[in-house]
């Protein structure tokens, strides 16, 4: 799956992530309106408004960008009636051909973590059969338990040959909190980097390693540190766009191949119609504005990364 | 419903939790059986079996323990049809009048961090109603994205009087990896405790705080120190029994008034048919063997505790 993720962001130019995180006020009112009238002012209708929502994005912009990235929170609001969208939505980008990064950041003790993993990126077993939960092709991994709690993860990529992303570096305001505290004189990410590199050792494609890392587009100067440290990652970089993060920035995140980093954006397309330069397209034409966004995302980093 | 717990706690003398965290492998044959008769090798089986043996263990324990802990992640591993039996299993407990401690380990960067407490505390807007998800009464979070990432639960806990379990320092044999590397002298799970302690004081409830820590007890010299450190917070402790930790490790993890520590158990209450002392009980009778390893627990800790 990471051999398939980096041909289909060399192929189509287009190192890019769109982040599917439907807050119910990035969903147009005529959309809202249609599903509340059909389904009441319940969780059933919430969760309707954000799959016709989805679907449409994705019906827009599915043959631009090799990858999605749904946001599990923002279905999990809305309790089993949320996650019966996320599966949903799961399910139709890998009908579109897109492959799904599952924002899901779980991590736990070993046999805990194992569950998480199977029901992820695995199967389980029931009876003679092995069945497949939410089936995302990679997951976001919080580190904080450390070797065993990733280790299962680990364990089952290899297995599917799928992949994960750990959090190294996140791209919020208070990530150094506990992130950049220096320990025998390094900071606390670049450990947690160090480890990432050595548990994706274990488990390589052919020019990157199952193992990814985030590290948030807030913070470059780590960025350009992590990259050296960790050179078979590939990196998850969210904070494009709406957190701040700069294309010019971006660029300290890539090899010198031109791969090893996919740039996330999620508000700055799923939302675009809301803002300038998108707005007029207006709220009928939310898609448009979404797949323009997209297109203008694809060349603001191809353009900083031909200036590298 | 701090003070709720606390209270329930000392009118039980029972400062036990159990962890409703039902791997299939665990749940006897006639139940699967039944199940997966009833519909075929499929998830919603599994899930069905899951949600049966919830309940008999739920019937014969209730009346002795304040609260239970159900793990989202063995739910979570069956998919959508796992999840909505995690909602049963909610839903269950709280008729049952149980305290229910979703330890769900989740955090994320600020506005997601709202989502999910929105999803397992709080409520949802959805035009003009207010819905809840989930619906627990605490839940378990993790520190690692900092302030931010925690504050939205705080927040909700503050609103809807409810609580959350940060982990400090978990249970499981790695969590030394980075938990315990020093800062400054220190261990980072001591600074995570005295952010613990901070975030606390801005949410009391009669004796103890809305925010409590998580630390397990397998590390009881850690969690001597963590008990200082975090006197209002209450201390959730995994890693009883079948982890390995010893009931006389535990009294450090209470204070002086016999309060601020609640012990969790789960392999070792809900599968205790399948060892000794239980297995007498027999398989048919799994929710005896339960109850039976209930008591025995709650005299065990309440033992260690006299004799403090």
């Amino acid at each position: 799956m990471i051999n398939l993720l980096c041909g289909k962001i060399k192929k189509l130019g287009a190192p890019v992530v769109v982040g599917l995180d439907p807050m119910l006020s990035y969903v147009p009112e005529h959309v809202v309106k249609k599903s509340l009238s059909e389904y009441g002012e319940t969780l059933e209708g919430a969760a309707d408004a954000i799959w016709q929502f989805n679907k449409e994005i994705v019906d827009c912009i599915y043959d631009l960008i090799p990858a999605v990235k749904p946001q599990i929170a923002m279905y999990e609001q809305f309790g089993v009636e949320g996650l019966k969208v996320y599966q949903k939505t799961v399910d139709y980008c890998h009908e579109k051909g897109l492959i799904v990064i599952g924002d899901v950041k779980r991590g736990d003790i070993g046999s805990t973590s194992a569950a998480y993993a199977a029901g992820h990126l695995g199967k389980v077993q029931v009876g003679s059969k092995f069945l497949r939960g939410f089936n995302e092709d990679f997951a976001t991994v919080n580190p904080y338990l450390g070797t065993d709690g990733v280790k299962p993860f680990i364990d089952v990529c290899r297995e599917e040959k799928k992949g994960i992303f750990i959090l190294v570096k996140t791209s919020n305001p208070s990530s150094g909190e506990f992130q950049d505290r220096l320990i025998s004189g390094r900071p606390l990410y670049e450990w947690v980097g160090e480890q990432v590199a050595a548990w994706g050792e274990t488990c390589m494609g052919d020019a990157y390693s199952y193992v990814g890392a985030v590290v948030g587009a807030t913070y470059p100067e780590m960025g350009k540190a992590l990259r050296k440290l960790m050179p078979k990652a590939l990196i998850l970089v969210p904070g494009y766009g709406a957190q701040g993060g700069k294309a010019e920035d971006l660029v300290h995140y890539f090899n010198e191949d031109g791969l090893g980093a996919i740039v996330n954006s999620s508000r700055g397309i799923i939302a675009a119609y809301k803002k300038e330069p998108y707005a007029k397209f207006g709220a009928e034409h939310f898609g448009e504005a979404s797949r323009q966004a997209v297109i203008d995302m694809i060349q603001d980093i191809g353009g900083a990364l031909k200036g590298k």
